[in-house]
C-alpha cells in the first residue's frame, strides 16, 4: 500500500471557544492509501493536549510510510492496525485516520459504502447536536437562534456568565439542550449549578463537568446529580470506560481520540454492555473525518459531529443532513466522501 | 430472505462424556437464508441445558421465517440481528445460526471469504485442542495417543479417577493438557487437586472447575490457585464476563451460547479490554459451525474447536487442519464451508 499525505490549512467561519482553549483555524493533515488501484482517504487532527501537532503527525506518517508499503493486502485492516498499534504509541489522531482510509478502501474494493460493510440500518443514523462556543451571552444567544433548525444543541459552559447563558439560551430557542463544561468545574459548583439551575431548563445532560483527574469528585457528583453526566476528556480507549463505568451515564467517543473506526466499535460495543450511553464526538475537521463517524451513529446516542459546519471552504462533501438535522449517510462505497470539484 | 431449515440428525464415533452428561449422537439443524441470488448456510447445536432442543428450534425458525421474509437487504445485518434479539429471549443457538447464515450470504455477495470481512490474517489462526472425554483410565489414555499429533489435549476431569487420569495421560503423551472440570469439583477440592497434582504435569490452565452459581468459591479459586482458571458454563454474554472479570483469568466463548459471531467479536473485545485470555469453545456441530468459529480465531488464544472430529459422516467440509493442528481457513467466499458430494 502507498501512503501519500498533505497538510491542510483553513479557516474557521468563527472562533471557537471552550472553557480552557479558543481556536480559529483547521490545521489538519490529509492522508491516501492506494492499493489494488484504488485509494482510500483519512483525516488526521492532531491535539496538543494528547501530544499532537501538525509537525508530529508529518513525522509519523513519515516513520509509517515504509512498513505501509510492505503491506500488500488492504483486507487485512484489523491486523495492520493491532500491528500499528504494537509499533507505536499514542499519535491516536494519526492512526485514526490510517483506519478510516483502510476502511473507506475496502469498501472501495467491495463496492460497498462503510455503513453496510458494518452490517447497519443507513436510516438508523442519529440527529446532529449544533455547538455554540463560549463568547457573550448576547453572541451565544445570537448563535443559538441562528441555528434554532437544529433539534439539539451544545452549549459550551465554564465561564462566569454560565447562569445567565443557560437561562438565556433556554428561553430564545425551542431546541433541546446539552451543557459542555470540558472540566470546567469543580464538584460542589457542579452539583449546586446543575440541581439549582440547569433542572429548571430543557437540559438533557452534562458533559466533562470536572477535570478528567477528578475521580474523588465525580463520584461525589454521580450520587448527588440530578442530570445525567457524560465523560468526554476522561475518555480514551476501552480501558477508560471500565474504569469510569460506575461513576457515569455515558461516554463521549471521538475517532481522534481513540484511533480510529476500528476502536470506536469496540468501545460502542463494551460501554453498551455497562449500560452507558454513548456519543461520537468530533474535533476541528472536515467533512472527510466527520463522514467516517457518521457511518456509526446507528449505533449511538448522540451525534456531536458538527465542527465541519465551521469550517471555511470544506474541500469534501460526505455525509449531509436532512431538514431536520439527522444525518444522511452517502451511497457511495467506502466511506462515500468526494473531493469537491 | 428466504429460510429453510432441515433436521441433521448423526452419530458420533465415539460416547462423549463430561462430567455431568454424556452424548452419542448430533440432533442439530441446519437452515438456509436466500437473498439477491446467493444462500447463507448456518447450523444450530441446541442444548437442554439453555432451553434449547430440535424442537424448540424447529418452532422458533418457524416463528421468525415471516420475519426475515419480510427483510429484503442482507448487507443490514447487524441491525436485523439487533432486532431479532429484541424480538426473542434466549434461544441464542438458533440466533447463532441465522448469524452466521447472514455472515455467509454478506461474504458471498461480495465475494470475500469471511476473515477479509473482518479484516483479520488467515495466517495468525491458532492450533485446535482436541477433547478427551472420560473414560476408563486405559480408555482415556488409549484416546490421548491416538490423538498424540494433537500439541494440546483437554481431558475431562470430574471423576473418582482424576487423580490417575492425568497422571497417565501425561506419562503417555508429550501434548500440552488442559483441564476442563465442567463445574465437577467443590472449591476446596479444586484449590488441592490444582496445586498438588495438577501442578506437577504439564498442565497449562483449568477451565470450570466448580459450577456456574458458586462464585464466592471462585473468589477463593482465584486467590489460591497456582493455575489460570477458564470460565466456561459461567459466561454467556457481555454481562456474564464483567461480572466474572474480577475472579477469572479467561473466557470460554461459543457461538451457540452467545447468539453468533456478532456477538462472539463484541464478548472477545471486552474480554481482550479486561485483560482475559480467551478461548473459543463449540457444542457437538459438524464443520458448518465449527468454521464459523474458526474465521475467529486470530483474534483468540485457544480454539477448541474440534468436536465435528467426533462427527460421523460429517455433510460439510470448511476448515481444516495442517500437520501441526492448525486451522487453516478456507479461502472461499462467506464461510467458506461446501457440501460434500
Amino acid at each position: 500500500m502507498e501512503l501519500t499525505f498533505n497538510t491542510l490549512d483553513l479557516n474557521l467561519l468563527d472562533d471557537l471557544s471552550i472553557s480552557y482553549e479558543s481556536v480559529n483555524t483547521l490545521n489538519n493533515v490529509t492522508i491516501q492509501l492506494t492499493a489494488m488501484g484504488q485509494t482510500g482517504l483519512g483525516e488526521v487532527s492532531p491535539h496538543t493536549a494528547y501530544g499532537e501537532t501538525q509537525g508530529t503527525t508529518l513525522a509519523v506518517l513519515n516513520y509509517l510510510k515504509a512498513d505501509l508499503a510492505a503491506i500488500a493486502d488492504p483486507f487485512q485492516f484489523i491486523d495492520i492496525l493491532d500491528r500499528l498499534d504494537e509499533k507505536l504509541e499514542g499519535h491516536a489522531a494519526t492512526k485514526a485516520a490510517i483506519d478510516m482510509a483502510l476502511y473507506d478502501l475496502v469498501g472501495k474494493l467491495l463496492g460497498v459504502p462503510l455503513y453496510q460493510l458494518l452490517g447497519l440500518n443507513p436510516e438508523k443514523t442519529t440527529h446532529l447536536t449544533y455547538t455554540i462556543g463560549i463568547d457573550s451571552v448576547d453572541k451565544m444567544v445570537q448563535k443559538a437562534i441562528a441555528a434554532s433548525h437544529y433539534k439539539y444543541l451544545k452549549v459550551k459552559l465554564g465561564s462566569p456568565d454560565d447562569k445567565d447563558i443557560i437561562t438565556a439560551i433556554a428561553s430564545a430557542t425551542p431546541a433541546i439542550l446539552r451543557v459542555d463544561v470540558n472540566g470546567g468545574w469543580e464538584a460542589r459548583h457542579a452539583i449546586r449549578f446543575i440541581n439549582e439551575v440547569l433542572v429548571h431548563h430543557p437540559v438533557e445532560f452534562v458533559e466533562q463537568p470536572l477535570a478528567p483527574g477528578d475521580l474523588r469528585g465525580m463520584k461525589l457528583l454521580h450520587t448527588e446529580s440530578a442530570l445525567p453526566i457524560v465523560l468526554d476528556e476522561s475518555i480514551s480507549d476501552m480501558n477508560s470506560i471500565l474504569r469510569h463505568a460506575d461513576v457515569v451515564d455515558g461516554v463521549n467517543i471521538k475517532l481522534m481520540k481513540c484511533g480510529g473506526i476500528r476502536n470506536a466499535l469496540k468501545m460502542i460495543h463494551t460501554a453498551r454492555a455497562l449500560g452507558l450511553k454513548v456519543m461520537l464526538g468530533c474535533r476541528v475537521e472536515t467533512s472527510l473525518a466527520i463522514t467516517a463517524a457518521a457511518h456509526l451513529t446507528p449505533l449511538v446516542d448522540f451525534a456531536d459531529l458538527d465542527l465541519h459546519l465551521l469550517v471555511a471552504h470544506d474541500p469534501f462533501v460526505g455525509a449531509t443532513l436532512d431538514d431536520d438535522g439527522k444525518f444522511l449517510l452517502p451511497t457511495a462505497p467506502g466511506l462515500g466522501v468526494q473531493v469537491k470539484p
